[in-house]
Parts: C-alpha cells; sequence; structure tokens
C-alpha cells in the first residue's frame, strides 16, 4: 500500500477566503474537507487602495487557521491564489509578506482572466466534458464569466464589479429600493457592454454558476419555493420584488440566507440579474466547485507534466512570429550555461526559474512584431500586459523582467521589487539570459563554440577552449566586450579569457 | 496652357540641409533645381542631447536662404523631414518653432524606418522597377539599409551610425590608423549583426548607394582612376590604404573629395567598407536620387490619392485582428458628428486631421490583441513605437493620442505637447472620438440613432429627435451619463438634452 498523497489549495477572495483539502486517488482528487472564512478584504481598502490594518489582521488570522490544518504538507502540495482585493491594493505586498510568516507557502496573486480561466477549470472538471459551457461567478470585488468547451476556455474576462464593491457602491444607504437595484443593474450592463453581443452569439449548452453569492441565490430560491434551486430571469424579478418588500438590508428575514451573506446579498442579486437579463441565460444551475478546484485540479495537471504554461508561451511566439530556431539555441545556450555554473548558483533544483528561464529564451523577441527598435522593452510590454494563462501576476512579472533586461544597458533601477521570487535569482537569469543571447548573436548557421563559464565570488568568467576561435571571430569578441561594459556600469564583473590582455 | 505646379522637398539631415525643386509636368516630376548646404547639426549634440546655439543658427541660416526660392509655393507642394539629429535633439521643438518663423512650411520628424522607406521611394523611382533593389544610404547620423522590388520596400531598417556620429566616436584624435578603421568597421558590424543575415538571405538584383557618403567615396575612386565609378570590396580596400598613408585626417589630398566633405570622410569609408564586407556586395552603384526625392514623388502620389498611409493602417487593422464592422460605425458616427459641428470648429477643411481621425477611429481597438484590460493604453502603446509606413513622427504621437484618450477618465497631463498640430484641434478629436464609441458601445445590429450634435461656447450638447428613443435604451443614457462626468472631471461641458430633468 503506497501513502496517498494529500493536495490543499487556498482562494483569498474579497469577501472570504476558502481552503479545500483533497486526495490523490488513482490519478483523481477527492475532496478531503473545505473550510471558509468571511474575512471581509476587501472593506479594507481604503480610497487609496491601501489595505488596512484590521483586515490584513483578519485574513492573517484565518490564514493562520488554515495552517494549523496544513501542517507537515510539502510546498508543493499547497497552492495559495489571491484576487481582486489583493491585485487591487497597493499594500499587497505586506500582507503576503506577513502571510508568509503565518503560512509557510507562496501566495500567488493571479490577473482576472487567470482567475476565470481557473474558475473554468474547477467547473470543467465536474460537469458533462463535451458541453459547452457558461461560467458565472460573481466574487465580493471581481466577476468572472467564461465560455469553453471541455477544459478549454474560449471566452473569458474578469469584470471589476462584485457583491462587496456593489454593496458600497449602490446600497451603501442600506436601503432596499426598486431605485437602487437598477442603478446597481444598469451599472452592471455598462460592464457587460463590450463582450455580451459575443457572449450571445458564442453560445452554450448549459449556464453554471458558482460561489458564495450565487450558491446563497439558489438557498434563498429554495427557501422560496423553487425546490429545483435553479435561477431563472422570472425567479430573480420575484426575489427582487421579494427584496423590496423590506425597506433597509438589515431587515431581510429570508430561508436560506444566513447573517454573514445578508449585508452583501442585495447588490449580488442585483449583478446577477442583469447578467443573467444580458446574456439572456435560460436557466443557472449551481456549480459546487470553483476557483480552489481549479487550482487543485491544476496542481494535479502540472505532476502530469501537460502544464498550461507550455502552451500559453508557445502561442504566445506563434502569435508574435517568433523565429522559433533563433530562440530554441538561445535557450539551450542558456542550459549550457546554467549547468555549468549551477553547481555555484543552485538554481536548477529551483524548477520554476528553470522553466522561467526557458520561457523567457522563447519568448525574448516578442516585441519585434511592434518593431525592432528598442524592441526588448516592447517584448517586456506585452509580456508583462498580456492575457498569459497558467501564470500568475508575478510569474508574468518575472518573464517581462527577465526580456526587459536582455540587452543595452542594464538601467536596473528599472526593475521592480518581487515577492514570491529572489531578486539576487532574478539577476542571475538575466546574466545567463544576456551571454545565451550574445553568443548567438551572428544569428548564422555556425555553431556556437562551447564556451565555459565559471564564477568566483561574484565574478563570472567566460572561456574559450580554443582560444583561437574567438580571435578569429572579431565580432563576437567586439560583442561580448561591449556586453563585458554594460555588465561593469552594472558593477557586475565579467571576464573574458583570451580577452585578458587586450582588455 | 495651363501653368506647372511646381514642388519642393527639403531634408534636414544631420550634416547637411538639401533642398530639390520640381515642376510636375504630364503626371510626371521634372527636377528644376538642387540646393545643398552642409550646416553640421549632428555636431551641435551635446552629451545632454542638447542642441546648441550656434547649430540651431546655422540651420536657421539655411532655412533662410530656402525660403527665398521657395517665396509663393502653397503649402501643400512644400514638404520638409528632420532626420537622425532632430529626432535625437530633447530641445528639437524649440529648432522646429523657430524654423517657422524663417520657412513658414511644416517641418515633420520621421522615425527612421520611415526614411528608410522614403529613401528607397526617391531611388526606386529611378531604376527599373522589376529589379530587386539592396539601397544603402549613409547619413551623418543614421543609416539606411532597404530591400525592395518595384515600389515596395520589403526590408528597412534605419541603425544609429554614421559619418559624423563616427567620426566623433572612432577619429576624434584625427589619427587615419589601421587600428581606427578596424574599430570603425567592427562597430558597424555589431550594429548589423542583427539584421545582416537576413538581407543576405533575401538577396538583391542591384545594388545602390544614395546620399553624401558613397558619393564622395564614388568621385574619390574616379579620382583614383576606377572611371566607371562602381564601388566593391577590393577598392574599398585599396582607399582605405590610401587613406592610411597620412596620418592625420587634416592632411589628406585626394582627387574628388571636397573640404567639406573631408572631415567625415574617413567615417563614411569605415562604414561602408565594413556594410558592403558584412551583406558581400558585389558591387555598389551610385543613385542621384535619395530622401528628398523620396519626398517629391510622394507628395505627387498623395495628389493622386494613393495614399501609403491608408495601406499602412489597413495592414495594421488586419494585423490586429481590429473587428472592422465595428471599427467603420465608430468611423461614420464620427463623420456624422464632425459634420455637424463643423461650422463651428472649421476642422473639416483641414484634411490631416480627419484623416487622422478617421484612422484613430480603424486602430483605436489594436491594443486588444494585447489584453482588454486597459487597451486604450495598449492601443496607444502600439501606435506609438510600431512602424508606420507614410507617417510622420508626430501625426504617429496624434493617433497615438487620440486612442489613448477614447475612453475612461481623461488623465489629460498625460499628454504630449505637439508642436505641428495645435492642442486645441486635438482635444476637439478626442471629443468626437470619445462621443461616437460611445454611441456604438453596444454592438449590436441596431442602428445608432441620429443624434445631433451642437455646440455653444465651447459646451457640448447632444440631443436626439425621437427623445423617447433614449428614454426606452438606458443603457446608452447611462453611458452618456458616465461619459459626462468624464467630461466633468476634465473641464469639459457635455450636455444631454433629453436627460436634463435626471442630472
Amino acid at each position: 500500500m503506497t501513502l496517498a498523497r494529500n493536495v490543499a489549495a487556498i482562494d483569498l477572495g474579497s469577501n472570504s477566503f476558502h481552503m479545500v483539502v483533497a486526495k490523490v486517488v488513482d490519478q483523481d482528487l477527492q475532496l478531503v474537507s473545505r473550510h471558509k472564512q468571511r474575512v471581509r478584504l476587501a472593506d479594507g481598502l481604503d480610497d487609496h487602495k491601501n489595505l488596512d490594518h484590521a483586515s490584513m489582521e483578519r485574513g492573517l488570522e484565518c490564514l493562520a487557521m488554515f495552517a494549523e490544518r496544513l501542517k507537515g504538507f510539502d510546498v508543493d502540495n499547497v497552492r495559495i491564489a489571491a484576487t481582486h482585493t489583493l491585485r487591487q491594493a497597493s499594500n499587497a505586498h505586506v500582507f503576503i509578506e506577513r502571510a508568509r510568516e503565518v503560512l509557510p507557502y507562496p501566495i500567488e496573486i493571479i490577473p482576472g482572466e487567470e482567475e476565470a480561466r481557473l474558475i473554468y477549470l474547477g467547473v470543467a472538471h465536474t460537469q458533462i466534458q463535451s458541453d459547452t459551457k457558461l461560467v458565472i461567478d460573481i466574487g465580493g470585488g471581481s466577476t468572472e464569466m467564461i465560455i469553453g468547451t471541455g477544459f478549454d476556455a474560449k471566452l473569458l474576462n474578469s469584470k471589476q464589479m462584485g457583491c462587496v464593491s456593489y454593496s458600497n457602491a449602490y446600497f451603501s444607504n442600506g436601503k432596499l429600493s426598486k431605485k437602487n437595484f437598477a442603478k446597481a443593474s444598469l451599472a452592471t450592463q455598462q460592464r457587460l457592454e463590450s463582450i455580451s453581443s459575443k457572449y450571445r452569439k458564442h453560445g452554450w449548452d448549459i449556464a453554471l454558476g458558482s460561489s458564495g453569492t450565487i450558491k446563497a441565490v439558489r438557498e434563498v430560491l429554495i427557501g422560496l419555493g423553487y425546490d429545483d434551486g435553479r435561477i431563472t430571469l422570472k425567479r430573480l424579478d420575484k426575489l427582487i420584488d421579494a427584496l423590496c418588500q423590506w425597506s433597509t438590508i438589515d431587515e431581510i428575514e429570508l430561508d436560506g440566507l444566513t447573517a454573514e451573506r445578508k449585508p452583501v446579498f442585495a447588490a449580488g442579486v442585483a449583478i446577477l440579474h442583469a447578467i443573467v437579463k444580458d446574456l439572456r441565460i435560460d436557466t443557472l444551475h449551481f456549480s459546487e466547485a470553483a476557483l480552489r478546484e481549479g487550482l487543485l485540479y491544476e496542481m494535479e495537471d502540472r505532476f502530469k507534466r501537460s502544464d498550461i504554461r507550455m502552451r500559453t508561451t508557445e502561442n504566445l511566439a506563434h502569435k508574435h512570429r517568433v523565429d522559433l530556431e533563433h530562440a530554441e539555441s538561445v535557450n539551450q545556450t542558456a542550459m549550457h550555461l546554467l549547468n555549468q555554473v549551477d553547481a555555484e548558483l543552485g538554481i536548477s533544483k529551483k524548477t520554476e526559474l528553470v522553466d522561467l528561464l526557458q520561457w523567457a529564451a522563447l519568448l525574448h523577441e516578442v516585441g519585434l512584431s511592434i518593431s525592432l527598435q528598442a524592441f526588448h522593452r516592447h517584448s517586456a510590454y506585452i509580456l508583462r500586459h498580456t492575457n498569459m494563462p497558467g501564470f500568475n501576476q508575478e510569474q508574468q512579472q518575472v518573464l517581462s523582467t527577465l526580456v526587459r533586461f536582455q540587452r543595452k544597458a542594464l538601467k536596473l533601477h528599472e526593475m521592480e521589487p518581487f515577492v514570491l521570487f529572489k531578486r539576487k535569482h532574478i539577476l542571475t537569469l538575466i546574466k545567463i539570459l544576456r551571454l545565451a543571447i550574445v553568443l548567438n548573436g551572428q544569428r548564422n548557421d555556425e555553431p556556437v563554440p562551447k564556451l565555459s563559464v565559471s564564477i568566483d565570488k561574484e565574478c563570472w568568467t567566460l572561456s574559450c577552449a580554443d582560444s583561437h576561435w574567438l580571435e578569429e571571430n572579431k565580432l563576437l569578441q567586439a560583442d561580448l566586450v561591449t556586453e563585458q561594459a554594460y555588465w561593469q556600469n552594472a558593477d557586475w564583473a565579467l571576464n573574458i579569457e583570451s580577452l585578458e590582455q587586450t582588455v
């Protein structure tokens, strides 16, 4: 008998934090437990997008509780994703650093589209594969809408509207009135405007809703006598009528509605009503699975080596017509260099970093699709802003940083700080990538000589077994001297052995 | 007998300013006169990229002389393009404003690739159309390399190396030595590295060089006895040998070399030598036509309504998979709005502005290819940095600005100043484009109602003949109210007539 592996996923939402723990059984996941705490993180965000002390404390307290449950879990078996509120918070890094003391696993802030993709993945794993699915997830700060088939999300969007933010914006007086509902509904429609006709045109076989807001609506509808729990426009109309019987939110008393949900329920209903109406959803079913299940299933997929990120980077390279042959040469040189100095650096054990270096090698020239002039900046812009399924915000930032500093002067003051990664490691990856690019600079078919690289007290030395070779390749030699000057200006040291006499 | 139209083109180069005047005869151009003055603008650029007083004065003096010749020329018949040094100079706007007082025609700073395209066009007009041509133009601050067939440039690049900058960098000691030549040559090769194999692979039927450096080399070679004036690697080798007979640049005495050319000749030879060697050019012929002829021919083409810019914008829209139907709706609404207020604004007489508005309408969503989130910023980034044949730097800036401010908050402090255009006009175009986009916001097939727009003392008023229509279109109404708030925050006034009661 082998020991079953346990995995856990945590979702740090704007309204609640959730954790699911599952057991890997025969290539499948068996849910073991779910945990939830209403942290109301979004409430702590002030006008300057600063997360206040109290909300951080609530969050940390919840994480400490989760930590108890996760004792003994290997770091590879836990994945934590933060969404809207931490995407917004300008001091998110403070929270993440403090969280790490309580819960020693990396917290990834994921972009909105990535959240959408993971929600879809979580839902898709629990539904009939062949159906085309529309998935709606109304959170505290953002709402995700996805259409997909099988495990592939085809349309995916994340919009900045949620039950917490809309409560503050449209029900701040605590009044339940048709007018407040109409305002919230209209605001929702405005946000849907750019995408709804595209969604309607695409169509779907089944519409599914996930997460707290939709779950609460379903339960209240059951409480109202709609035993099948299906959500339709008519029923939502009636629900709004029912809610407007009371004049304030505090007074609401509905079977199935918890005290915790009550303050944000009306806003959630308003958003859902507008979505169901606008997308012309006939019937919305509920899916228990959502973001955290998406995280779990993807963790499992990564173990199976079908990393979605590989597909993402390949698609991007294709879209921007990257010279794949050249990218592969750079990649191979980079791996060759890394292997030689790895005893010194200990990077290769961190497979994450090696993966990122390889993807940066693949994508370093995407910016050429904008212009040759300063293309490293264009590459960085694209990798920073484009939708990259499978990447969290900081991984995307690493790729963007590596390609930004692939060539030309090392204006390292432009580099932004990292939370999950160590600056030291990123700088090392930049060094390796730059050298790999210089060595492949001539873009001809002649093989790059197997230069050897070594590190001694921060000083890197390149040397060529065949010293004649470098002498005869004046251009590469000149490029290395130029590169050496760039390093020097950044207070890095690079020796080039056969050049020692001339430098 | 009809009066022949005269046209003129001026090229403000880093080393010299040139003017050509031509007569339009039977759909063709007959050159009337050429003027040239060595202004050495590049010499006036200091380490902080500021153009000094003396060099500005030299430039203005030359322009005053050109102005005499152009007396009575209509503004449509003169085109002035500035290249490398004014691209670089951080105070270029000062020079351009002062120049306008001397010479009342707009000076356009053109991007490097645009310079390359125009040089090619000038050369192509004087050569056999069917040949594939390689064109090399070594200027004072930049060198352009183009391969094309007919009038279409296929590969085009502009590299920051020129006879003035390389004289300063590699011959600053005034010494003529093999070592200095080798250094300059190697630096050239480094700059060619990223493109040369692509050029070699593409190939050409005939190689042509244009402009002063190559003309001077040709004349010196003739002086050395090579009567056919053809440039080959062997002859350049010999030329360098010949130059190295003298120990300083001042001492050079060669038949065919003018005193003006002498100070920058050696650097020009070094660059040309490296290019001929690296691209493996067998024989380089000389073309009298260059940038200024390109400007002339294109001016004529524009009259013939075959505006290259139309093709550029269409290609860009295609490349970024713009929703053309939607773009066309926005464009039509924009034109409809413009027509109604044009009596007030007087924009439509400025066809340039109308063209730019239409192209902005076509291209406003190119940024969606990067991401939906903040796509207006991505659109602006692309239009600012991508290579747009036919557009000068400031026209590109106008397009970028219009799409930047197409939606969301009007952070107008982010808008950069214009030299050729009036800020007032650009703001007006932004207003029209925004309204056209809002009115087409729902992206459905239903026709946008013919709203009428009027302006009274800077205040814009939108009104709908069918007031019911707007009442029934709550979403559009809400979008207009949101838009109204954006205007208000920018201190702009927008009235929406049927809303007056509710606002």
